[in-house]
């Protein structure tokens, strides 16, 4: 893979997501630390959440909310970057992840 | 087991009840059908739910639900039967359970 390339990702269409994938993709703390710091800080690369895992495991976790269809990730330069989806979720089950995001 | 006696069961005291385990039993359809007929129709014994789903597996989603605060058991003659924890749960985590029901 030359540098600044990252292998492509696929997203799926938030019309097809189940809610058994988002809720199992929100039950866990360190995923919703992620989803929380994406709607208060805004876009922001893979690398600078600050949080107390190793990168396979953080690497899981964007994974998870990927497909999921919680946030949606693109290339900016040699960054991954990251972004909610929050609107289309909205969308298509209204209220729940902030009614999540709320409980812990 | 003498006849019309169950196995004795525990119920956590929703306060240590972690927002991870309540999605995670949430997280399947059947056991959101299971809240949602206690919801609608109210205390019911385990085998009147008409779920199509085999009685170990059904046993297996009700400790779910019970492991997680959703639901307490009790016994009432040979019928063991459910209620929902729904007012203990919505003051640990408002509003939660029904926005997960709402999305499906």
């Amino acid at each position: 893979m030359p540098i600044g390339r990252w292998a492509p990702v696929s997203h799926p269409d938030v019309a097809t997501v189940e809610v058994d994938e988002v809720l199992k993709a929100l039950a866990d703390p360190t995923r919703r630390q992620i989803v929380r710091l994406l709607m208060t800080d805004g876009d922001r690369p893979c690398g600078t959440f600050g949080l107390p895992v190793a990168a396979s495991t953080l690497s899981h976790h964007f994974r998870t909310l990927r497909k999921a269809g919680i946030l949606r990730q693109y290339d900016d330069g040699r960054q991954r970057m990251n972004t909610l989806r929050l609107d289309e979720l909205d969308r298509r089950f209204p209220g729940l992840v902030r009614a999540v995001l709320d409980a812990g």
